[in-house]
């Protein structure tokens, strides 16, 4: 008889509920959002919604209704009544007993949340610690895949350091972008901000591309410029780029005081420049 | 209010059973081992349960109890009453709120499923069919880990092609090992049973170890060596081993016949010595 064992319950195959036999987590054989809201409006939901379906599209997962998706988060979003909310939703191929090669017409799962967001307002003064770390995913980070290992592991050791976020350097020893956020650099004394050019190694971060676009609002040209941490660390500002934090400055980067130790003055002009687009202020 | 939605249904996020927030669903964050049996006896246990261990151990999940592994996974079978089985088992960070870093207190999850295996005896004399494919694997594809989307894209292009199995090769045009297999090509001439050197980049196969350890016996000695596509199509027998199949000769490699097109003699020779260690016989 078919049997599967959940902890330490025993049960027939077939009464393993569809969670459990998820691709999602077989195989991470599916791709993700998270979307932020501001003051009661969901932030970049076209721009979300248009990478998700790339992403869909990248890893051949065929016949999923954007539109119906959308409609799922924009809804959902509206019951739950939160001005800032948290938004994270994924799509998996389905769930069918275990076996590397999908089956026919398997029809995708998809699982969402919302959760209210605190805004940690002494963050983006006080900014964060990061440190550097080995870029061990694999060779699509341009998909937001579940494949998300080796960004928990570079997370906890920078936790174990005591810091909150891993910047990822690659074999040639260039920064790729942070475990789970966008990485900037600001060269204070030419005005540039700079960051690595979007490619098969790092995702198109929404975030990322706003803060490029509101750049120049606040006196920043940009250079797309691969960089080694020893350079990073030269530029009189570095910044971090997430959907739910937006902008926040790094003030420690491998052990060593960026800047002045605080928010430097063009990361507050970003960080106010953003906060004029997200909330309409 | 904080909600959920699993496909069409909306719920309180507090109704969400553990499985929607396991984090091996959200990041992959487990490692898993799949064994089989020959005749009603689990093959090579204690070296998937010493390689189980190690993966644990690389993705620093602590806790678990491989002896508590070990008796559900033989009780489990010994109740399922199948001669020859196929045992499949994950465990998982544990289950809560996503977020990359993990809580403080989590409980690994466990998951195991017993199923029956028909060999196809055919497949031995036949042989598969193979493509090559770009490894775009992470860079610790010694831990046996969920993030298996790659893997299975791979498969994927494979099955598009007429093809049961990927070989996958890296940026250095080398093979490193089949998208869910280990790959040995046999040197005919200099009688030599070719395979890549155990790193991060391939799994330490239990397979492979059990061949490489009856190739003597078969008149072949071993050669740990990188092989280009060219250089294994130039070799006499080509040969997949993986757990659920042992070994299974490889007839056509992208599309060119290799040896006679069906099992040579010295893969039928190793199948034979398998089945003798694996069988009893």
């Amino acid at each position: 008889m078919e049997l599967a064992m959940v902890n330490n319950d025993l049960m027939p195959i077939t009464e393993l509920g569809a969670a459990y036999q998820d691709r999602g987590i077989f195989f991470g054989d599916g791709v993700y959002e998270v979307l932020r809201s501001y003051d009661g409006r969901i932030f970049a939901l076209k721009e979300h919604l248009e990478r998700f379906a790339r992403s869909l599209c990248e890893i051949w997962i065929d016949g999923v209704d954007i539109g119906e998706v959308e409609k799922k988060v924009v809804t959902t979003y509206e019951k739950s009544g939160y001005d800032n909310a948290r938004l994270y939703f994924h799509i998996t191929r389905g769930s069918e007993p275990r076996n590397h090669l999908p089956g026919k017409g398997l029809v995708p799962n998809f699982f969402l949340t919302v959760n209210e967001l605190k805004d940690k307002p002494g963050e983006k003064e006080h900014g964060i610690k990061v440190i550097t770390y080995p870029d061990l995913r694999w060779k699509r980070c341009d998909i937001k895949s579940l494949n998300l290992l080796p960004n928990v592991m570079a997370k906890m050791v920078a936790e174990q350091k005591g810091c909150y976020e891993a910047i990822l350097v690659n074999d040639a020893g260039e920064i790729t972008e942070g475990s789970g956020s966008a990485f900037f650099a600001v060269d204070t004394e030419r005005k540039v901000l700079i960051t690595r050019p979007l490619g098969s190694d790092i995702l198109p971060s929404i975030t990322r591309s706003i803060v490029v676009k509101i750049a120049q609002n606040c006196g920043l040209g940009i250079l797309e410029q691969n960089l080694t941490p020893a350079q990073a660390a030269r530029c009189g500002e570095l910044v971090m780029a997430v959907t739910t934090k937006d902008i926040v400055p790094i003030v420690a980067f491998d052990g060593q005081t960026i800047g002045s130790g605080v928010c430097g003055k063009h990361t507050k002009a970003l960080i106010e420049e953003f906060a004029r687009l997200a909330r309409g202020k």
